[in-house]
């Protein structure tokens, strides 16, 4: 690596934008040390009722919109925080990179203004980016599928069979039919992994992770603009071509430079202007690179509401399920694939909201302990198979390997004697054989997997980890940092800053792993493959031959007075 | 009717012996008015861990015995106590009758005696009476239907194919096995329900209806004693053809009179030596009359933690999955039909212990409302089908139809929006559906259902009953009295005394129903139609098709420390 010549060590700056907040940390670029860390809550969080302000537009059901101000306020608040805490100056600082949650994406002009910010926009509700979780789009996502699947377009494997309502071509699709002059006014509709490193170099860069998870961007497929095609757009609605205007822009490789840091972002943080930039990137896709989770066969769990699984492979293949395969998309030269599972914590924060008892309740706050820790530690003593329950994990739908959202959630082998502990342990459990049944997807396509390792918010779980390693029959290795977005993008800022030749060689000096921190134990491992059979026969009865799933939920929605029914599609939660 | 030379109208009693206590009323002749009534609570109650005193023998997992004494206190005590509250003279009591738990079953003396009155067999629990819910003999009555359906015997199809571990001969056989010397010392193997007769009259009585109903008696298909033969019986155990004897007695029809009150049980209850007493009887079967739903064609449900459904027909057919079809049963002339929930409240207790969080908890308490009541109100308003759920009622087993006690409950559709009162909602409806797949069962058979009445503990929900209605697309009546046993029981007492010729006529005269009290909607009963038939594919999957249930019960009997596993069986919880 390169010498800084500074009053300290060289670091970088990585800032993580979530749902709900951003967080910058300071990190030292020998070794991946976090020297300082900031935090900003978005003062205007998720709007999901109504526009920002007293009288802010209402907002229709299942829609989920952001404030780019939120975004520039920790560039403003949190940086400055993090060079404080970390007690370093501008000039140690070699380097800054972002992550961002996605699909979130906006309309902007030609000089990435977003139109929300435009008075004669603001009142618009189209104008303002919509977060990954605006699930309004599922209209407009069935029927890009139903015709690629008519069509026969080659693409369309490389996402499981289906793209997500929340992703580029839906969102895009629904603002063109909803208010098609907000449409003709965006010239770029560009995601928020982009919109912030433009704000922060004052020039468009985009890059080639969430062109090809979010955007449909398969060049070794699809000729010319490498996405889909003026006729496929076309018989969706006659104007729907002129998006790949908008999306179109020659994409950066990861962990590459975009820039340096403009003179207004460089006051917003106190950073030297020209520091390099790094291409933006994903939350989910940076932190392998925290995790050293990045070569061939070494999938990478981020476990939190829902799980998202990251893998790296020397070749594509058509894995079923797979949210998106995408070369380049982890880490230049390889092919990046990303699975995942609909609902995981939340499916355990259901549980505690339905099915924790006034005592039990009454018991964890005398005893100082959460509620998860309760049923935890109650359910922890039994012997595998000792509740007699196995459930489907589909509370929220099913994304690997069904990539199926109107499924739902199964309890099977309820008793009398059946208690709470019992059905929160067949609810971890039933995570992991999903999790399960996505390695086994993997196998099955010739993709091995070869290593498993885990970040995110569940990783203070050691009962679910101990439940993975045994289903798995696999050591189960855990990230050693409690920011692997942060961490992630600090790296991915060294690498745009040349410290390092490339990813995979910061993450071996930054990364963080704790390896086989879980090893599976073989006899509970043996009653495992039981339950796991009774779980992939209901996996496969209701998620593939049987369709009363459907039924119920075409019955509910059918019940529902009209807004009434609020269940979320949640892909990945952040 | 008969006049009677008294100060005021004649009044029978009527006693009803439960799980924990036994009430007794006095009831007028005439029409059945209820003037008095009197409880005792058993001192007792149910000995499930060790036998009475302070070093009691301690009992193994699934026992429940009881204690003779505590049974005659019932006279003793509540008896007396109901006249007073009636206000009547003994000279005005024409007639009394019992009825109980069944198959509640005792070893005894050639006279009568328990054997656990006498020292020598004081400490042995098998001495005890075994109350219907002893579930420790499964092992046998599995051998006893296994063996029935390999010899082919022509009565297994009476009792839907299988008998159960609570009936006379696999507790006579557990007896046997596990304490030969009592087997040996019991002159008489007799039902409480003809010992309490015993006790009342001095004189031995038997009554078709547990014969039948619990004592394999079919004396249309066995020549002989009536009763599976000694050739069967030998293949079981060298010494088990013995029990034919201490069974054998002449059989006297429901409604007869046994004799007159004995002078020992005349000064326990304070009424006149040689008043007539009635033949023994059951709780569920002499509700029949208490309810009006005698005729053929009308079926009575007594809905309580399980529920019983007693129907007579003018002919026998091999229904699916009946506890009992026997000749005489409920009313002399008729064949008498018993079908069964094995769970009906007591899942919907489940579902409070289990899903009813603190809020609502604290919410029922402030506002004074059970848990049952405030779920039932938050549940009530929405649409048929609005919370997307469907669920099998097996949380206890399924009696009828398909007599497996090995089946679970399940809970299909749950999403992350599913509220503890859906979950309610759902278990209310699946027993429903319960329900209506006896009916459609009796129907199939060629055994019309005309009428429907509903008596016992769950006739207070009234939303619960309008889901029935609405279910079985039928009017639902319901029984106009609280104490539809003892009301039963003083009816059987005025045909004993000759107030009226039978015992239809009485129930005409004395009985209370309350016709059509719920109606069906047709919008709501055709959305249930939809829900319902989702039920019958998971009933027909799980149940007949698929051994998921079956294999992890297996496995979580593997799983538990030995007598760990509480769950009872239970057919009909009083």
């Amino acid at each position: 690596m390169r010498e800084q010549p500074s009053a300290g060590p060289a670091v970088t700056v990585g800032i993580d934008f979530g749902t709900l907040s951003g967080r910058a940390v300071v990190v030292r670029v020998a070794d991946g040390v976090q020297l300082g860390e900031g935090v900003h809550e978005y003062r205007h969080g998720v709007l999901e009722d109504h526009l920002p302000g007293g009288a802010g537009q209402a907002l229709p059901p299942d829609w989920a919109l952001q404030v780019p101000q939120d975004w520039r306020d920790v560039l403003r608040i949190a940086v400055p925080q993090a060079l404080r805490a970390a007690g370093v100056t501008n000039r140690q600082v070699i380097g800054i990179a972002t992550d961002f949650t996605a699909c979130t994406v906006l309309p902007s002009t030609a000089d990435g203004v977003p139109l929300c910010e435009l008075p004669e926009y603001a009142a618009r509700p189209h104008a303002y980016p919509k977060l990954w979780k605006h699930h309004a789009a599922q209209e407009q996502a069935d029927r890009i599928n139903a015709l690629a699947a008519e069509r026969g377009e080659p693409w369309l494997a490389r996402y499981g069979g289906k793209i997500s309502s929340e992703w580029e071509y839906a969102k895009a699709l629904q603002l063109l039919e909803e208010d098609p002059d907000t449409f003709r006014a965006a010239a770029r509709w560009i995601e928020a992994a982009d919109w912030i490193v433009w704000e922060l170099t004052g020039a468009e860069s985009r890059n080639v992770c969430t062109a090809g998870y979010k955007g449909i961007h398969q060049p070794d497929l699809l000729p010319g603009s490498g996405r889909p095609g003026a006729g496929f757009l076309a018989e969706l609605h006659p104007e729907f071509p002129a998006l790949t205007a908008k999306l179109d822009f020659p994409l950066s490789p990861l962990g590459g430079r975009a820039g340096g840091l403009g003179a207004r972002a460089a006051a917003w943080t106190g950073l030297a202007e020209g520091t390099p930039v790094a291409v933006g990137n994903v939350d989910a896709h940076v932190t392998g690179a925290a995790a050293q989770a990045l070569e061939p066969g070494h999938l990478l769990a981020i476990m939190g509401t829902s799980t998202c699984h990251i893998m790296n492979s020397d070749r594509p293949a058509d894995v079923p399920g797979m949210c998106g395969v995408v070369k380049d998309g982890v880490v230049p030269g390889l092919w990046g694939y990303e699975a995942g599972q609909s609902g995981v914590g939340d499916i355990f924060a259901w549980a505690v909201r339905t099915a924790l008892p006034a005592a039990y309740a009454a018991e964890a706050d005398e005893r100082g302990l959460t509620a998860h820790q309760l049923l935890t530690e109650k359910a922890a003593d039994q012997p595998v198979g000792g509740h007699g329950l196995v459930a489907l994990d589909w509370h929220s739908g099913n994304r690997s390997v069904l990539v199926d959202h109107h499924l739902s959630g199964l309890l099977l082998g309820l008793t009398l004697d059946t208690r709470p502990e019992e059905i929160y342990r067949a609810l971890l459990e039933a995570t992991a054989f999903g999790t399960r049944t996505v390695v086994e997807a993997f196998e099955r396509a010739g993709v091995p997997v070869i290593e498993f390792t885990v970040a995110g918010g569940l990783l203070k779980n050691a009962f679910l980890l101990q439940i993975y390693s045994d289903v798995l029959r696999r050591p189960v290795n855990v990230i050693g940092s409690e920011q692997g977005g942060a961490l992630g993008s600090a790296i991915h800022a060294a690498v745009a800053a040349g410290a390092y030749p490339d990813i995979r060689a910061a993450s071996k000096a930054m990364g963080r792993i704790d390896r086989a921190r879980y090893l599976p134990d073989p006899a509970r491992a043996d009653t495992y493959d039981l339950l796991y059979a009774e779980y992939r026969e209901l996996h496969d009865h209701f998620g593939r031959a049987n369709g009363a799933m459907h039924r119920l939920r075409a019955l509910r929605n059918a019940a529902a007075p009209a807004g009434a029914t609020s269940t979320a599609t949640k892909e990945s939660e952040r």
